[in-house]
């Protein structure tokens, strides 16, 4: 019987030649990444069991992210133990504080990651990396720390939701509004432990960065991951990295492979998308009611992007962020806020009253720049708006798009970004390399 | 008997005509400056009395700049309060996050303050303004629910001692040098509850930015206030603001004015100076001895201006931060990222691996965006150094100019400035006007 590309990728490195959903199986794992929030409670675990080693320290990417410069002691403390780590084990890529940014965007950028390997991380977004033809999943930390230990780590094979996304969307429509679409369609558990492998010539005619975005949101379906099939797209990504074909493994899912379940949508028919508190399938379409926000935040691993930063700028540019909106912008990496630096994005987002961030998970989990208090409204191009997720629990979070982000912020309430049709020159530069590794 | 600047300024705003040291007064304020951590608190007190007004919402500033963007919940509630209490009274010269930055030099470059004014704040840089020949100091937040319920605070008529400083610096040694001697010679109390007023040929050759930086210190050798005289730079600087000399009042010190105490110094004579833990009186030449640094920041209201940041950039071009030091560098205000963003300075700390920030207080208080930890070792641009100042108490705080800052980022332990003689090209526009008012 056909193998799905996810069964063929968890096959190859757990040394079976057949797999079938539900099978448990020992996987070997290519990659390890690190940040400063989980790493910290493996290593613990390890320390306590006199396991304090690394499997290999070449084939682990230590980033920190998610408190940042750090907001308190505790904070600061947690990434001196991540650093002091990397220093005694010599980690071979360790993107420091101002080297690096977003864990997932960083790693997605540096090459490191191969279309065909696999990565685990103690962060539910590391799904992210799958829009590389990867199977990269989130795990626990007492996961985490097997995978540090022994470049081993179990699975149950997952079964696979094949979503196929067919037609071109609406000058204004993005990527985000397609998650948001099919989240919406089959649930926030929709997806519970299913690969969610994208295809249709929507995704065949997408970019990397937009592939990123589908990816990363898979747990926000609860999906195990998320994968898109290795193409000239992902190729030519590679290249730029200078990485060539020979030195990955492409899989492709078999004519015959067995999906649990098939999704289609039209992204001609997908408007731009808002998921209303408190839960990301709340989708609405943008400016069906009036809501005024206090706060607009454009950031996190799912749109931080310099695309994303496009996007908002082409909006933000001549206008103003309305009065009494608090706007944050925050670039995923230093390689992309160099890159909107150079192509003048960070001054238009001044210049109409946004706050520029150094890169970091910021306010997307309410760690710190931007954290919401008592019934603030926040219009966020961020993953999840559970419950206290950016601080306050009587704050409301919508998600979008960053186009949604930026045209809401500038109404002073939730707007739809078809209105706006601004364009930007000299804006097809790519960000490429993995920074000061 | 002759009168001091400061004696003339306070007698104008208390209805006399001759004060005498030591006097009680009750003087008018000007203007009142109001952040989100001490305002609430005076607020709070006028509430509580049934006294919930302001004595005139033209003449009160308000600038969220410590804890902005939020790093708490508790943090969104201070900026919710000031943000409801501006809306409330009306008040007219609001910096919301994204219009301002830090309060203090988002006032001075507004144009609002002007010369001959008087100005009280809850916050102990208030002295800055003073280098636009002002009388400008910190209260307690009781005193300044008083002001922004009467437009009144009470002063003992502080003595005044006058700081003399001629010749012109070495190349590398900057206004915060000449601080940091004057400090180190009269000690952290050296001048407590006295005004410092500056003169002499240096005062007179040096630019508006380095007479802030040098009015901001007062306070850290105890003084009341910083002052600077009215000269043909204050009043270039109050025209590019687009005020004209008809609408203030220049006041010098008489001839035979009555000082406490004179210190003379010979600019020549002063080398890069750092000020050792745990008091800015602790100065040394910097280079003296190998220090190690884990952090360096540059930033604050003392030096976060684009002078310092110009300083910064001629060092850090074509270098980089040394691995293992987090550096970040934060912009004071919008206006001054937005020109530091058009002079390409901010690609350049990029490129060499420093973070950036959106303005704020930040860590100069340990408050947020990196905040130190254990054993950290930071080369601050910032004010104090006081124990646990930024952080946790064992961390040690170095004291120094953006220019000691830099160059100690790049080596990687506390160096002299002196060793690096870049250039960059136009950097001599100014950064002029009021933001988003």
């Amino acid at each position: 019987m056909g193998m799905t590309i996810a069964e063929k990728i968890l096959a190859a490195h757990s040394g079976h030649t057949t797999l079938t959903p539900g099978q448990l199986i020992e996987c070997q794992t290519d990659w390890v990444l690190c940040h400063e929030i989980t790493t910290p409670a493996a290593l613990r675990m390890l320390e306590e069991r006199g396991m304090d080693r690394v499997f290999n320290p070449d084939q682990i990417v230590a980033v920190p992210d998610h408190s940042v410069p750090a907001m308190n002691i505790k904070a600061a403390q947690m990434y001196q133990k991540l650093k002091s780590w990397v220093k005694e084990k010599g980690i071979k890529h360790f993107y420091d504080v101002g080297r690096g940014g977003i864990a997932h965007v960083v790693l997605e950028n540096t090459g490191l990651m191969k279309p065909g390997q696999t990565l685990v991380s103690g962060d539910s977004h590391t799904c992210n990396a799958g829009a590389l033809g990867t199977f990269a999943t989130g795990v626990g930390s007492t996961d985490l720390a097997g995978a540090i230990y022994a470049g081993m780590v179990w699975f149950k094979v997952p079964e696979t939701m094949l979503i196929k996304v067919t037609g071109q969307t609406q000058q204004g429509v993005t990527p985000k509004d397609i998650v948001l679409e099919v989240i919406k369609r089959i649930g926030a558990d929709g997806a519970n432990y299913l690969v969610m492998e994208w295809v249709g010539d929507y995704i065949d005619n997408l970019d990397m960065e937009g592939r990123f975005t589908l990816a990363n949101m898979a747990i926000e379906a609860g999906g195990k991951t998320g994968i898109v099939a290795v193409d000239d797209t992902t190729r030519a990504y590679m290249a730029e990295r200078g990485v060539t074909p020979d030195q990955y493994t492409e899989y492709q899912s078999d004519p015959d492979a067995k999906y649990k379940v098939m999704v289609e949508v039209d992204a001609s028919q997908v408007e731009p998308t808002v998921a209303y508190p408190n839960i990301p399938s709340n989708g609405r379409v943008a400016g069906s009611d009036h809501i005024p926000v206090t706060h607009a935040y454009v950031g996190s691993c799912t749109n931080g992007r310099i695309s994303d930063l496009r996007d908002v700028a082409r909006i933000l540019k001549g206008n103003k962020v309305a009065e009494g909106v608090q706007m944050i912008v925050v670039p995923a990496t230093q390689l992309i806020w160099k890159q909107a630096a150079q192509e003048g994005l960070l001054e238009i987002f001044v210049d109409a009253g946004a706050s520029v961030s150094y890169p970091s998970c910021g306010a997307c989990l309410g760690m710190h720049s931007g954290v919401l208090g008592p019934n603030d409204v926040c219009i966020s191009s961020t993953n999840r708006n559970f419950v206290g997720r950016m601080g306050d629990p009587s704050a409301a979070i919508y998600l979008a798009s960053p186009a949604t982000v930026a045209a809401s912020a500038v109404a002073g309430f939730i707007a739809d970004p078809r209105a706006y049709n601004h364009t930007l020159p000299n804006t097809s530069a790519q960000v490429t390399g993995g920074a000061a590794d």
